[in-house]
């Protein structure tokens, strides 16, 4: 599936996508952040370029790409947003359309957007609606960027009744995704990452799943080596998936494993909680559901949370946590069809169970008696 | 290419569009507005349905078809905001979208536009961005609506910067045009639509140009018979041309024969102007600035003008026009490539000159001659 390239001195490796309007590829490799101006001339050529960041990318890596860009002969310029997802807004949304329509970009101009997933979805969004669409190209900087956002073209932003409730399918002309930005990350923010990618092993691939956890500690370090192969290996598995089914009719809602509880948290907590901290605890309490329904193996759920802890991940709050905020937001998720949240039940480590459909409603009382169950600290 | 269906008992003509992601069929036909559930249920199934209208065709026709919902076991809401182009923005796509959330519309919910131009660029939007895009239902009841803007599966919102300049390619699942719809409009709304015919005829099909001009009264008068085979040619003539161009790259251009001198004056008017009303200008002024480059034959300009009048169309300000304006917006066209406007030139009534592309960019000051000609008031 994946194909190694020699492009200049390094190894890339190019990992295919395929989607409804074509093909695109996610480029992997150490030191490629600095060899964008190649990409964007070879996947995305344009008389002008936004490159989108958030003001602490901007200074690690998007004003370098506007430079390399400069020398390149390529005209590039820099817009910036405050960092965090509290910018995932329609808000900043229109305001830095606004600031590349005022800046001149016009339909012979790209986006690329360089930064974490806050920075994917936003730049992406603004790309998929500029002049009803201008190519972007995603340089995913952080650990779940490069594992999963960055992969299926998904961009979009928050509104009060939940995240990610507005946006488009919008697929890349290339990701770049160099594992060597890791080392500029903390610890945590790997973990949010590194989530993803054991969801990718528990939903699909059990030898990954048992890789991620050998290579924990060096995983949590940011080793470039670890990433790199871990980044290769979720990328390859999102893309068999998101090929298959770009628009979430079918296989692709399996990547949801996690999500329709761990959304709920997230949004119960505020947002307090990250998303990979969330969706930990979403796959913990999904795979005690499917065990609570005969559907997934028994002691799938106590293996998830001993795993997960050595990535800091998947321990439940001790102090309990907001239970009808939980099952408020249940009822508003995004995936649920006529107003019932679905599911995605592990059979075991490594496959879902498919029997009548990817996802399926459970009992509404086996759903409460969960996150009750979580809710109350243990003794 | 059309094809003429018996649904129940009166006849429909069909019109296939073929898109990226499929093919959806533009219905004509005179009583169809009482029929839409049946539509609904064989193009675009789904759990609810948010019917979305301005607060005057609401109780014209969108009350109606809600009404028609209900009594055919479908569960349909109705969603209304401002009448008019003021409506078309970020702001309005917002409040629309959350209450389409807060109404608890979700995945299997569905769009149904029912209106003017607006309403499907601003209802098309709120699909196509709500949770990534869901289904949407044109049922244009302007004549620009069905004529022009229901054809093509653009959608969009103005902004600061000009119009349409945030927006997305959705193509409806059906369109349902209903001519019998346009005798509740003002004959000067018409018109508005009928320029895009002509332009139609201008730029593909000297015939129906010809028979445009020899019906416009019945046209005007809003005649169901006259109207129905206006809105059946010219949505053949669009359909061919966006079936085979989706996104604008190639021969789409064509249909832009007007508008960038158009959109300028509607721009520089403050949108006083219709939009009709600046196109029907905007292809007198194109018309002659290619009679001036040698590309058009002479005396087009003449007979758009002359032809044009019977729809009160065409005739340049008696006070003349803001000229620094005109050349101001038309620096920043949508539609421009590295800055520069390019326009599409006609050969003669009925065709386009294409040699060296569908579109060029003409010297800037030919432009400001022929702007600043008609921007002077004629003795």
């Amino acid at each position: 599936m994946k194909r190694r390239l020699r492009l200049g001195q390094d190894a890339v490796w190019a990992v295919p996508v395929r989607t409804s309007v074509g093909s695109y590829p996610v480029l992997v490799g150490a030191g490629l952040l600095s060899r964008i101006p190649e990409f964007l001339r070879e996947y995305a050529p344009a008389h002008r370029y936004a490159v989108i960041s958030d003001d602490r990318v901007a200074s690690l890596y998007g004003e370098a790409v506007v430079d390399a860009c400069g020398s390149a002969g390529l005209d590039a310029t820099l817009f910036t947003f405050p960092r965090g997802e509290a910018s995932k807004t329609r808000k900043q949304w229109s305001i830095l359309t606004d600031e590349l329509l005022d800046a001149g970009i016009r339909r012979d101009g790209a986006v690329v957007a360089v930064g974490g997933g806050v920075t994917g979805d936003l730049a992406g969004f603004v790309a998929a609606t500029f002049l009803r669409g201008i190519p972007v190209v995603q340089v995913p900087t952080s650990t779940v960027a490069m594992i999963d956002a960055s992969v299926g073209g998904k961009t979009g932003v928050d509104v009060g009744a939940g995240k990610n409730l507005v946006g488009a399918y919008h697929p890349p002309r290339v990701v770049v995704a160099d594992p060597s930005a890791i080392q500029t990350l903390e610890a945590e923010e790997r973990a949010q990452g590194l989530a993803e990618a054991m969801k990718h092993g528990a939903i699909l691939d059990a030898s990954y799943f048992t890789d991620l956890c050998d290579a924990a500690e060096r995983l949590m370090d940011g080793d470039t080596d670890a990433t790199l192969a871990a980044v290769l290996r979720s990328v390859e598995l999102k893309a068999r998936v998101v090929t298959e089914d770009e628009r979430e009719a079918g296989v692709r809602q399996v990547l949801n494993f996690g999500h329709t509880l761990g959304h709920a948290i997230e949004a119960a907590s505020g947002y307090a909680l990250g998303h990979g901290s969330a969706v930990a605890m979403g796959m913990v309490l999904e795979a005690r559901l499917g065990e609570r329904l005969g559907v997934t193996e028994a002691g799938t759920s106590e293996r998830l949370t001993e795993e997960l802890a050595s990535f800091g991940l998947g321990t439940l709050p001790e102090n309990g946590f907001d239970h009808a905020g939980v099952l408020k937001y249940l009822g508003v998720d995004k995936k649920a069809r006529g107003g019932r949240p679905r599911f995605v039940l592990l059979r075991s480590i490594g496959a879902v169970h498919e029997e009548g459909g990817w996802s399926r409603e459970v009992p509404a009382e086996e759903v409460e008696r969960i996150v009750a169950e979580a809710a109350t600290p243990s003794e």
